[in-house]
């Protein structure tokens, strides 16, 4: 497959992701949306669901949609490192447009929300409880566990390398869906799981040039975690599975 | 597979998808109900079992139950134009036949409600903030989302063209199960997620001719956003998979 | 297969079944349990595994658990209406042993629950509005959709012959699992969904014997419900697939 | 596959397992946790999906990664005696160390927790009501329908032997988090569903040895009721596989 349509579904993929990743929190956070006051359950099951559409659109690239699983593929010597550049730029982009697409689906409950300020929720990550090394090491623990599993499951390895399975790549995504819903549920709680650098970097980028009404800061200060601590783990994810090869 | 076989098929599954979606938001909204209060979780679930059990009911006939997925596929090529009247007239009656069994299954309960007035949301869905352009651009998005995924993964579109997986269709289903959890869970806060004008407008003509204890209006003004929305958003999907064929 | 065997079968699958199936309405009611007040869809995805469990575990015999898939199976000449007295006898007798089993597994928190007599709804069903005559309408529709299911979804109607899928039947009986689900969250607020005679019928008789602490009556006055209506339900499904074959 | 092999996929898959399934009950008791407060669905799809995924990746092994299963697959005839203890070794040995993840994980909340002395159940089981005797019986009975099912259902005793599904065993592993699940919601209530020696006792002894801030006793007197009940369940299950057979 050509870089440009391994960009393209990428693109397309982690867009997706994003609009219904950031779309699951638009929909429990924002006021005047039926989902609001949702719960914990709600948010993993439509970030696991998001993960599952996307995937199974951008299947031809091998649905990655996120830089962690691409750099983990690279790290276990089962993806070229001259593509690294393209799913990397691909994602980002991809992110930017997901959250782009979920502000003007809610427009109308972002433009009528109490707390207009405390938005950023909805795009990007952060941490319950302030400490940039622990919230690393959490994003670190959770982000290992999914590429741990994506480099040793048959099912999410051939899927990540774009073999069709049964015929049909689409229900082996369900996998990858299942593992993703327990990371949030059970991982999740201290920073959020960005367990993604792109699901967190793009939109916070898309927060700070959106017109959102009456928007807080983007929190740059605490910006790198979730993009730090995901790499960190995607790398010890390849070098343990390269031992146990 | 002739035209009135495709009818009944697409009849008996949108009358099941119907039944039991409508069926979810009864059980949440009325007050003699054991699901009284479930939740926004819950309601996705049911509409994503409920396209489950009907699509695996009319796989014969590709079960597209949404005029939407119908669209879609003839915009991709994928469906003789000259079907679509069958397909669109099959699901709007079997969307009205399902509101009335559901009407029928919670009789006391619509009989002993609190606020008969207020159960039009059991059948239609309507918007938290009303705006007809931004209610239409959040029903674009969401189904745009829908029928993408359909026309992009190979497992949607392998059961929506009515070709077996592995032998077994009815679990290619629960694919799509996953997806529509998915869009309701993410993008369906602002609008309550029609994605489907045979699901609303159905159910909408139900309301106003069934005898229901104390109802109110059908809201007809906002009746065509769940129809053009969903429409639009279709075609947008049809022609985006053709850029990408 | 022999009638003895069957027999074995039908009656472990089925205990499972009420042992998980009532154990999740145990689990939700009875104060001192760490899933008191649950809320409607866990009760929904508990009763979903149970039929999981006790379909997997029951698959030689077809898995039928329930006298109205038995009945809708002979009524669509799917079954020899010779072998329907011995999966009848199965059932009811194996529901009976997994409500004793329930009662074991839950001991110590009937013995301390605050309202001994309110306990019948851990074991059977009850309507939260007493209509007979409606009451069993909405036991009719809601078994009329899972036998209609079975009868038609090709997985289902496999699973149900006994017939492995995918040399695996486990799986098979995820769509199962999906639609009953599917059925408790949509149609299972008036009456607690029976949906099958010997689930209501075999706990309703333990409750009755049991030496439950401080127990309540068995209300028998509307026991004929839970099984008239599924019965309906279940020839009503048979009669329109034979209809449509 | 050596003795070594099975030793390391069985710690790794029970250490995922382990760090996952005490991480749902950290996300949702811990004060600045944002699952706090989840509720029960949540904590049993945690668990659910933390047999997913730690399943997933220790297939090569069998993926048992507790011990009752390893019990009940030996008593069946299925496993060698002689391996027994080297499953057991890795599973010990594994959730202790996945306890200690989750500690590091959630570092922050653990020392910012309002009830420090209470986190024991993040670890390990306890009972609601305290009675060793039925307190055992709830476990055996749990245990029991896990390790029947096990050994009676088609895919799960595949996946348990190391024999690929459809050239793809991570799939396989959905039915068993579906059984998971199904007993967690079901027959959890009364004492946290061990269902696990060593999910019980790894933790408990990283409960004891790790300096978590305010920490309480490890409640040592009710730490054999999660050992004896589970594997005493195994046995009856395995027993009874035998005389099915």
């Amino acid at each position: 497959m050509s870089s440009g349509a391994i960009f393209v579904w990428e693109l397309i993929g982690t867009a997706v992701l994003i609009l219904l990743g950031a779309g699951v929190v638009a929909n429990t956070v924002l006021k005047n949306s039926l989902g609001n006051s949702g719960g914990w359950l709600l948010i993993n099951f439509g970030w696991g669901f998001a993960v599952f559409a996307g995937a199974s659109i951008a299947a031809p690239s091998g649905a990655h949609l996120n830089p962690a699983v691409t750099l983990g593929l690279a790290t276990a010597g089962k993806l070229d490192w001259a593509l690294v550049p393209v799913y990397f730029g691909a994602q980002l982009l991809g992110a930017f447009i997901g959250a782009v697409l979920c502000w003007l689906a809610y427009k109308l409950q972002f433009d009528t929300h109490d707390d207009p300020g405390g938005t950023l929720g909805i795009f990007s990550t952060g941490p319950t409880v302030d400490n940039k090394f622990w919230n690393t090491v959490t994003e670190v623990i959770g982000t290992f566990v999914l590429v741990l599993w994506i480099l040793l499951s048959p099912s999410a390895k051939a899927a990540a390398e774009g073999v069709p399975q049964f015929g049909n790549s689409a229900l082996g995504y369900a996998a990858v869906m299942f593992v993703v819903v327990g990371i949030g549920a059970s991982l999740g709680g201290p920073t959020g799981y960005a367990i993604n650098p792109a699901r967190d970097l793009g939109p916070r980028i898309a927060y700070a040039l959106l017109p959102i009404k009456g928007k807080g800061g983007a929190n740059w200060g605490y910006s790198w975690v979730p993009v730090v601590g995901p790499l960190i783990g995607a790398v010890l994810a390849g070098l343990l599975s390269l031992a146990l090869a």
